[in-house]
């Protein structure tokens, strides 16, 4: 069997603990909604509820932010979704363990740190190379995932790198869109990506638990 | 049956026709290379071939340009996706012809017109009510297509809404992922996404033309 990724780390602590993902979190909401270009140091600051000298002592500056802010998200994907998934042995139980785990921590909170992620061109070029390996590695596992569902049989007729990117869109896409103050509760969200995600790619997916 | 949604009018020419969907797609391509917020005038001027007077003869500034390339992209998806679908009457046949359509569209060169189309912060109000509405339409298209089939008992157990944003996640990915100079062909991605999409949605899809 193809060996699967390995995380260097078991869990890295970004930034400077609970406090650095409050300013992450409300950073990454107010890039979303000015857009990263508009948004000032300033902005961040006031929604931070800090002083902008106090800003300043978390973070040298908007493209340094907006870095962490990416280290960040990804930190959330390689423990709340990688490190799971890879302790599921079974090909089919793991994709389905990708999907739940991803779909949870988008309609969860992380949606506008998820959307800030598609920022790369604002990144140094040194940073944009940190960033776009750690992304490859998640579309890596996930291929390789549908990989060992394609020896085993059970993979649509569909090449798997195309298959892992159609699956991280419609998940990705959940950031877009979903409300947590709209109609639609997490748990009908869960149920119905996983309907579809484990439909679109499985020949014959097991039912999902409802 | 719930009637389908018209189109107010056939099909919009937009700006200054061929000459002007050139400077869209060429001033998409940079939005999307060097960030919006971070493209000048001068770049989209000096990309395009024009003088800076020369620019300032097609559009006013940048934010107008910016409206511009989104009137541009959403005329595309009425011209190329909307209104072909709207022929088809069967709902199953007309949800293939959706992503078939929009698939084509993507791999055929909009995808940098399709990423400047989340810019909406970036637009004054008034016109981001207006594309906000268009890209209502379309997706309301996709809904009411989706509850026909759920009517016809043909749709999976999903939400026709969560079931719409699905589809439309997997299918505008393509403009990030997709490269014209990759080893996938238009022809592999398109059969793998109608493969994927209509499994993801439908309790039993045909087998595609392959």
């Amino acid at each position: 069997m193809q060996r699967l990724i390995k995380l260097k780390e078991p869990i890295p602590a970004t930034g400077q603990g609970k406090r650095g993902s409050h300013i992450y979190r409300v950073a990454a909401e107010i890039m979303c909604h000015k857009g990263y270009g508009a948004t000032s140091m300033n902005d961040i600051a006031e929604a931070a509820g800090l002083t902008k000298a106090g800003i300043y002592h978390y973070i040298r500056g908007k493209e340094d932010l907006l870095f962490e802010i990416m280290k960040y998200a990804m930190d959330n994907v390689e423990r709340d979704i990688i490190a799971p998934a890879m302790e599921v042995a079974d090909a089919e139980e793991r994709l389905r363990a990708i999907v739940e785990c991803h779909t949870r921590s988008l309609i969860g909170g992380v949606g506008a740190v998820t959307i800030v992620l598609e920022e790369m061109t604002a990144l140094t070029p040194a940073h944009r190379r940190l960033i776009t390996a750690r992304k490859r590695a998640y579309l890596n596992f996930i291929r390789q995932t549908l990989q060992q569902l394609a020896r085993e049989g059970k993979l649509r007729d569909v090449n798997p790198t195309t298959g892992a990117f159609g699956l991280l869109g419609m998940i990705l896409w959940i950031s877009r869109w979903y409300r947590r103050d709209g109609k639609i509760t997490p748990q009908e969200t869960l149920d119905d990506y996983l309907e579809m995600t484990m439909n679109a790619l499985l020949k014959t997916a097991k039912k999902s638990r409802r």
